[in-house]
C-alpha cells in the first residue's frame, strides 16, 4: 500500500452535494464554499504518542478523540462543525490499525455531520494532526473576553473524570467507565452553538477548570470565585478517590473536553432550557468579579483545592 | 518558557484590519472573513525531520519550507494565499531554534501576505504540520481533470536541483546554490494566479515530473508524450552530473515545488507573457494525447529515462 491506495482505502469517503465541499479529497487542496452572511472558525490540534495518549491507546480510541478535542474547540466558539483536514505520521502502514483509526475518526465525524476533505499521510514517529472548520453567523463566535462581573460560572457533564483515568490502578474496577471518558470525550457542539447570544465568554476544558478558566479571567480582564462543593463530579470519581480528591482532579487534571463559560446571572432558566434538551449537565460553580485572580470558596480552599491550584499559577 | 510563552515571544504578531481576520491567535480557534463570490482554498502538509529534511537542517530552513511546500500547493490550484496555521512538535523549547525558525516561516510569509492565525505545540519528534487558506473567484480553481488532448504540458523553472542536492557529495563545490534549490523552494503563487482561465489542468512537482504529471493523465482521462530533450535543466546540474543523469533527478527526484500545467495549443504567447512578467522561466515539454500513459520521447526513453519513469508505474 503506498500513501494514494491508504487515502483511497481508509479515507476517502463520498461527500454529498450539500455539504460546500467544491473540490476534496485528491487534488494539490480541497475547495469549500461559505455560505453568505457565516463566518469560518478554525481550530487545529495536534495529539502525540506517549505524550498526547499513552502508548497503548487503541487505533479507535486516537482516531475519535483526534477530533472530538478539535471539534470541542469549535464548541467553545459556538460554531457547527462541517469540514475536518487530517495529517496522519505513523510507523507503518498498518491495515487493521488504519481500518480501526478510520472507524473512530468517522464515527464521531458522522455524528456531527463533519466531512474530511484534505490532509497528508507521512512514515515517522505516530502523530495525528486535525484542523477542523467550522461555521458562525458573522460577528458571533463566542469568544473568551466577554465576561462580566456578576456573570455567572458554569461547566458542563461532570469533571475530573478523564484524568483520573491517566493516573488510576490499571486493576481499577470502575476502569473501563473512566477509561471511556479519557478517550471518547464528547465535544459540546450542540451546547456550544445553542450558547450563540446567552454565554459572554467560553472555553473548552483541554488542561484543568482552574488553568482554562484563568484564560477568560485574563482575556476579560476580571476575575472569579468558585464554590469548590458546586463542582459536579461523577459519583464514580468520588467513590474512587474521595471528594476531595476529586476536586484536585476537576481543577487541574484536564482531559475533560467540557465547557466552562459565563451568562449573565438573569439567563439560569435559559442554560437550564439547553441543559434539559441536550441531555447533559450544566452546572453553576461560581460568580465573576472584578477583582483579578480566581478564589476557590469553602472549606476545601486551603487543603487540596488550593494546593492544586497553585500549580497553574 | 510554556507553550503560551512561546506563543507570545515568536509566533504571535499583529494583523492588519484589511486581511480577513476577526480573530487570530489566542482563543479556542479562529476566525476569518471569506469574501463574496471566492471560494476558500486549503491545504495541509506535513514534515518530518529525518524523513522530509536530514536531521542537520537548519531551523530557518525547516520554517521555511514547511510553508513553502504548502504554498505550493495552493499555486497549483491558482489561489491566493491569505492565512496559514501551524502545529510544531518539537523535543523540547530551544529558543535559538525557534527564533531561526519563525524566522525562515515569516520571511516567507511576508513575502507572499500570508498571515498566521493559529495552530498547536506539542512536546515530540521535531515534526511540523502547516495548513494554508487561500481564495479563489468561485468555479476558477485550477484542477487536475482538465488536461484536454492536443494540450501543451509546461513546467516552471529548473527540475532535479533538490533532489541532486539531497545525494551531491557534501564536499560539492557548487553545494550552496542546490542546497538552496532543496532548503528554500519559491511557491509559484504568481504564475498560478496567473493561469486561472488559461491552465487545463496543473499541479505542484513534489515527487518527481513523471509521477506529478501522472496524476494530471489519470484525473483527466489523457495521455501524454513528453520531450526529454526540452525539459529545463539548470546548466549547474548537467555540469555536476551529465544531462542523462540529470534528466534522471528531473523525473523521478522530486521536491522541486514547480508547477506542471496544460494549457491549449494556442497559448503560448500568453505562457510566455507570464513567465516574462514573473522573470521564471516556463518551458513547454509535451503534449497532451488520448492514448493513456506517458511515454517519453527522443532516445533517452530507452535509457535512464524511462527505468526512472517505472519507477513510478
Amino acid at each position: 500500500m503506498n500513501e494514494f491506495d491508504i487515502i483511497r482505502r481508509f479515507f476517502d469517503r463520498p461527500v454529498a452535494a450539500d455539504t460546500g465541499v467544491s473540490l476534496g479529497i485528491g487534488d494539490d487542496a480541497a475547495v469549500v464554499r461559505i455560505p453568505a452572511g457565516q463566518e469560518l472558525v478554525l481550530a487545529m490540534d495536534t495529539l502525540v504518542n506517549g505524550v498526547h495518549f499513552p502508548e497503548n491507546t487503541s487505533a479507535a480510541a486516537i482516531g475519535w478523540k483526534a477530533l472530538a478535542v478539535n471539534l470541542s474547540d469549535l464548541a467553545a466558539m459556538g460554531a457547527k462543525a462541517r469540514w475536518a483536514t487530517l495529517s496522519l505520521t505513523m510507523p507503518e502502514a498498518d491495515e487493521a490499525w488504519l481500518a480501526a483509526f478510520a472507524g473512530g475518526f468517522f464515527e464521531l465525524a458522522q455524528q456531527y455531520d463533519v466531512h474530511l476533505i484534505g490532509g497528508d499521510l507521512c512514515r515517522g514517529p505516530l502523530a495525528v494532526t486535525i484542523q477542523v472548520h467550522g461555521l458562525v453567523p458573522a460577528g458571533q463566535a463566542i469568544r473568551r473576553c466577554g465576561a462580566a462581573v456578576g456573570d455567572v460560572v458554569y461547566v458542563t457533564g461532570t469533571l475530573g473524570d478523564a484524568g483520573y483515568a491517566l493516573h488510576m490502578p490499571i486493576e481499577e474496577a470502575a476502569g473501563e467507565w473512566f477509561r471511556l471518558q479519557l478517550q471518547r470525550p464528547e465535544p459540546r457542539l450542540t451546547i456550544g452553538q445553542a450558547l450563540r447570544g446567552l454565554a459572554t465568554s467560553a472555553i473548552d476544558i483541554s488542561d484543568g477548570l482552574a488553568g482554562d478558566l484563568e484564560h477568560i479571567l485574563r482575556a476579560s480582564g476580571v476575575g472569579a470565585e468558585l464554590s469548590l462543593d458546586s463542582l459536579p463530579l461523577s459519583p464514580s470519581l468520588e467513590t474512587a478517590v474521595g471528594r476531595q480528591q476529586a476536586v484536585a482532579y476537576a481543577l487541574t487534571a484536564g482531559d475533560d473536553y467540557e465547557l466552562c463559560f459565563t451568562a449573565p446571572s438573569g439567563s439560569g432558566e435559559a442554560v437550564q432550557h439547553i441543559a434539559t434538551e441536550t441531555g447533559v449537565a450544566i452546572t453553576a460553580i461560581g460568580r465573576i468579579q472584578a477583582d483579578s485572580g480566581l478564589r476557590l470558596g469553602n472549606s476545601m480552599a486551603s487543603d487540596s483545592g488550593t494546593a492544586a491550584y497553585r500549580h497553574f499559577s
